[in-house]
């Protein structure tokens, strides 16, 4: 294992770790409720976002237990996406993190409610006095949140992608949907640690940057394993878009122009985070791993 | 019209007006969505929830801005809760204020996606500065809006209400899970309003209680109308619960005993306002209003 990936899981692990503790444990006429929750959020994952958030704070010696409070909010934000995209009248996915999906495994009314309550679990533990002594960090870390992932952000690219070809099938259009249905929330787990870290602007400015490129560049490897990937590594159903008459980027660009442009954004991600010089080793080393990674 | 009547009405209002403001326009490929959110959030409704907590910070003068904005945030959540109960795998609900539901009027996937955008747009809307000069009265208001509306609020009294018998059919499991799908929410529009104005810890106190018992006779009254309403007052579908083998205060109690212990509620809740004195008018007539309504 890389001294990335050593990274990257000992991440993961005290993030796991915290929200079995957080999560509230099942009991009475809610366990239903509680127990899906806790299926979701802890089925493991790459924890990529927090990783990212914890990386660019660590940039700044930021504080790591306030890094961490903020990292795993936006993680169960990001983990209400993926019940909520599954849900048969969106994606109808069986499969996620090798596992049924959560309406699959509990039922679909249970699936709607632990992605609410996990959605609202998130603002809930950026407000409380643990994640930062400053109430003012800690509204602009709710703010930008809520930003990154409503209808002007994750829920607005959702929206897009259900409406298919709707949307036109040029590069534009599918970009666009993709900053918004992925790259959001990836950007503000950057801008995160930037934000925690007091990042000056042209600091922030570059972190943001380099997490655009990653965020697209995460986006087109999603949609070429997808095109080309086995159900064992990604651990869900492949093919998909294809078949369901989506549009993504190979279905718009070709696998081959789509590999052209993950390099190019790759280079140009780490490019982004030479201001910050060896400091930065690990969000560069993480472009690799993300543009490389089989699942 | 009473003073009450044309008072609620005035607040109604000016929510309906600053949601209008508020709520981003039709456009793009969002364009689905975003007209969804506005169908639900302006399709009308009492707005009770704004009414308590303005006339829960009038009692202290509080500003008026302020309130209208913590109470629109929580109208948001109120929204938001009606959007996702009413969809076919929880209440499968065809009208609601007389109009079709969501998912009748657009499709389920939209009616998931509206529900999680104005859920997030209430933390998003809270945390601005213009809520309230002092960022830890946002967290505060943040933190109790989260705690009333998710997993151990709000959320967890849906969850307990589509298990049906499941729960028991006694009256400690029928209060305890009106007490979390419709009080809590209650109970913090008025906390947010004590909250704002800075109420002493008896005031919050006697509030609190207030709200508790109103709250529950609301629900009371809502049992009532279901078993006893009709479509065109009520605005949606009658008799469901009994049909649904689900349980309610009149499947509980009966109708006659439902009807005594809503007046004893009302008694005791007015009786809470009285350290308030005549200030608290609207607040003890609002109590009359809510039992007394037929829709």
């Amino acid at each position: 294992m890389s001294q990335l990936e050593t990274r990257i899981k000992e991440t993961a692990e005290r993030v796991n770790a915290a929200l079995d503790g957080l999560l509230p444990k099942a009991q009475g006429s809610e366990s239903r409720l509680l127990t899906a929750m806790r299926y979701a959020a802890l089925a493991g994952g790459k924890r990529l976002r927090p990783f990212f958030t914890m990386e660019a704070g660590r940039l700044f010696d930021a504080d790591e237990g306030h890094l961490l409070r903020a990292a795993i909010a936006i993680e169960c934000v990001h983990t209400y996406s993926l019940i909520h995209d599954d849900l048969p009248c969106m994606d109808d996915d069986d499969l996620r993190r090798g596992r049924p999906t959560l309406h699959r495994a509990f039922d679909e009314a249970t699936a709607v409610l632990a992605g609410d309550a996990l959605l609202t679990f998130a603002f809930e533990f950026m407000a409380e006095p643990a994640t930062h002594p400053d109430p003012q960090m800690r509204c602009l870390l709710i703010a930008g949140l809520a930003k990154a992932s409503g209808a002007q952000g994750m829920v607005a690219g959702q929206a897009a992608d259900m409406a298919g070809e709707d949307i036109g099938s040029d590069l534009i259009a599918v970009t666009r949907m993709n900053r918004l249905k992925t790259g959001a929330l990836i950007n503000f787990a950057v801008d995160a640690g930037a934000l925690i870290g007091c990042a000056s602007d042209a600091e922030k400015t570059s972190l943001s940057r380099y997490a655009h490129d990653v965020g697209l560049a995460y986006q087109m490897v999603d949609d070429l394993l997808d095109a080309e990937g086995v159900v064992r590594d990604t651990g869900k159903a492949v093919g998909k878009d294809k078949d369901r008459g989506k549009v993504n980027f190979v279905t718009v660009l070709g696998v081959d122009a789509t590999r052209d442009r993950v390099r190019m954004l790759a280079d140009q991600a780490k490019r982004h985070l030479s201001i910050f010089g060896p400091r930065a080793r690990s969000l560069i080393d993480a472009v690799d791993f993300i543009i490389e990674r089989r699942y």
